[in-house]
């Protein structure tokens, strides 16, 4: 493993620099963003994935597509920009973080009436920059709130990639594992591999090696007996969408380990900063499922596995109904039940 | 995919024949056996895999092995046949059918006290053919109890491999899927992969495309998502071994799904013959869990796939309660709650 640990995506002059997940962790390649069009293309194909860190790259893209508008006239600029905010938001549909970040970005057009094209390309560029930077700094306070809830020398079992490679860095779910590990080295996790795109077993096992955490890989359908076995103490995963009354969208396979562990009565919470909060929408039954290409379920590695031929379904999430969560970890603080209004509540501090 | 259809094991002459189940559904490769441990380690492998498949290639094992003796005395080839009897169970450890087959096989020598190294060697290839062609008859009367217990137009959910594949024919969950489809051509399955050997996606959906029965691959992280969304009706998936009091073992998975279907207010069923049943184990906290090689899980077709040096949990299986059983199919019929007494019943029938 390389000695140097690499953001997820930063800024190299005026290019967005993307590392590439999808051939974690056994090459670490870099994509160079020149413009918007190869941002969006990095998050529809998951070179980058993880809803804040897809968040960040959406306000990056519209960084690097504001310089390259080509005008000087404010309102044309204005309608120029706002229409590739609307094609941003539309690279993955499910996580919140990306419509929060371009619609933040999109705000500084109504913000600054009277701008220049270069005072607003400038003020675009500081706003995805406070979202970059911000990202980190939320993380860091999700891992200290977190940290109380994790019971000393606990196993804790997580599921896809809530980490640093999720984020702009340290990361949600795995933000709380770093946390709790600086404070009590006797913890362990488990890490889901989480098919099909395999996070768990390709980053999160990284990340966690990387980090000197205890972690042991286990296929997604070994979570029952694991904890029937009475092996997980407590789950910490991220989300992509959160409603207005709690209801989490995150990875496929996530509402499963919740259920799975109201049954063994094992604590389940959810880390993630408060912009993956949608307070637009009122419950889960309204929240966009991805659908994928089949054929990363029918295939692997570009080869099939799947007889030819054969129908898969590929949805990307799965809706977590509130009534299984036992909390969420905001930068904020934890948020409980009843979680509608534990939700305004921490949406308005 | 290939017009004909190649049992999982038959008989070539003298040669035991084996279709590699590991290359399929992309290459159709039979390997040839002419000793004892030849077949041993296609077991080992999983060359062949599934626990009634399993018990007839022990017996067939026998059978080649009985003729390699080397001896014309009878009280060395049954102490030579004992010492390849306890070779031949330990090939696999938690199926029940392949012990249950060697201690049928082996009982031809106590059955048989005055008999000659011939007649042994005639009368051990005979038991080995019936329990072979009584494998296929069991399973078509299993299919034909447990299609009563499908739903018209139902949405059915398997996992792993239960079929003609995992059985000398016809397949035992998979023969309950055939025989109801033979009546109601509207009837759905759902094939859960089944990391991280695959069975459902290569095997499962194979066989039902070739049957023509309608087949949808899912990953294993998406059952509760499918449920929760009213897309499964039934579940049916087959055993490896089943206690005195129902707790049944079964690919590791089946325990996650039962406790699903079991929020989920779903019927889930059992499809075994009663070779899998094993009276001798009161509850499923004795029946030894086979653990595998971690690479299963870490690599993929030889390539690593998590980071090198990962560590990994690979157990093969896991114990389902009798209390998130619905019922139990066999070809002696249905078998209901409460299971201690039935099964002592339907054993002895």
């Amino acid at each position: 493993m390389p000695e140097k640990w690499l953001p997820p995506i930063y800024w190299d002059g005026d290019a967005v620099m993307i590392l590439d997940q999808r051939v974690l962790p056994h090459r670490e390649r870099t994509l160079r963003c020149t413009n918007p069009n190869q941002v969006i293309s990095a998050i529809s194909t998951m070179a980058i994935r993880g809803a804040p860190a897809i968040g960040v790259a959406g306000a990056m893209a519209l960084a690097l597509g504001a310089r390259n508008l080509s005008t000087s006239d404010p309102k044309t600029f204005k309608r120029k920009f706002s229409a590739l905010c609307e094609k941003v938001k539309r690279a993955r549909p499910t996580g919140r973080n990306l419509s929060w970040a371009v619609e933040r970005v999109c705000a500084v057009l109504g913000e600054n009436p009277n701008a220049t094209v270069a005072e607003l390309e400038a003020n675009i560029r500081g706003m995805a920059d406070t979202i970059l930077n911000k990202d980190i700094v939320d993380n860091q306070a999700i891992g200290s709130y977190g940290r109380k809830i994790i019971p000393r020398g606990a196993r804790i079992l997580t599921y896809c990639n809530a980490g640093a490679l999720a984020t702009a860095d340290y990361g949600t779910a795995l933000g709380v594992i770093r946390a709790a590990y600086d404070v009590d080295p006797s913890i362990q996790v488990y890490s889901c591999e989480t098919r099909p795109f395999l996070q768990g077993c390709r980053l999160t096992v990284y990340e966690l090696m990387r980090a000197g955490i205890p972690v042991t890989l286990i296929t997604d359908n070994s979570v029952g007996s694991l904890m029937c076995q009475k092996k997980v103490d407590v789950v910490v995963v991220g989300a992509d969408r959160i409603a207005a009354n709690g209801d989490t969208a995150n990875k496929i396979g996530t509402y499963m380990i919740a259920v799975l562990a109201h049954h063994h009565k094992i604590p389940f919470y959810i880390a993630a900063p408060r912009s993956t909060i949608d307070p637009t929408i009122s419950d889960g039954e309204a929240i966009p499922i991805e659908q994928r290409d089949p054929r990363e379920v029918t295939h692997f590695h570009g080869r099939p596995v799947a007889p030819g031929g054969a129908q898969a379904l590929n949805p990307a999430f799965d809706v977590t109904p509130h009534s299984l969560i036992t909390g969420i970890i905001t930068e904020k603080g934890l948020v409980n039940k009843p979680y509608s209004k534990a939700i305004r509540k921490v949406l308005e501090d």
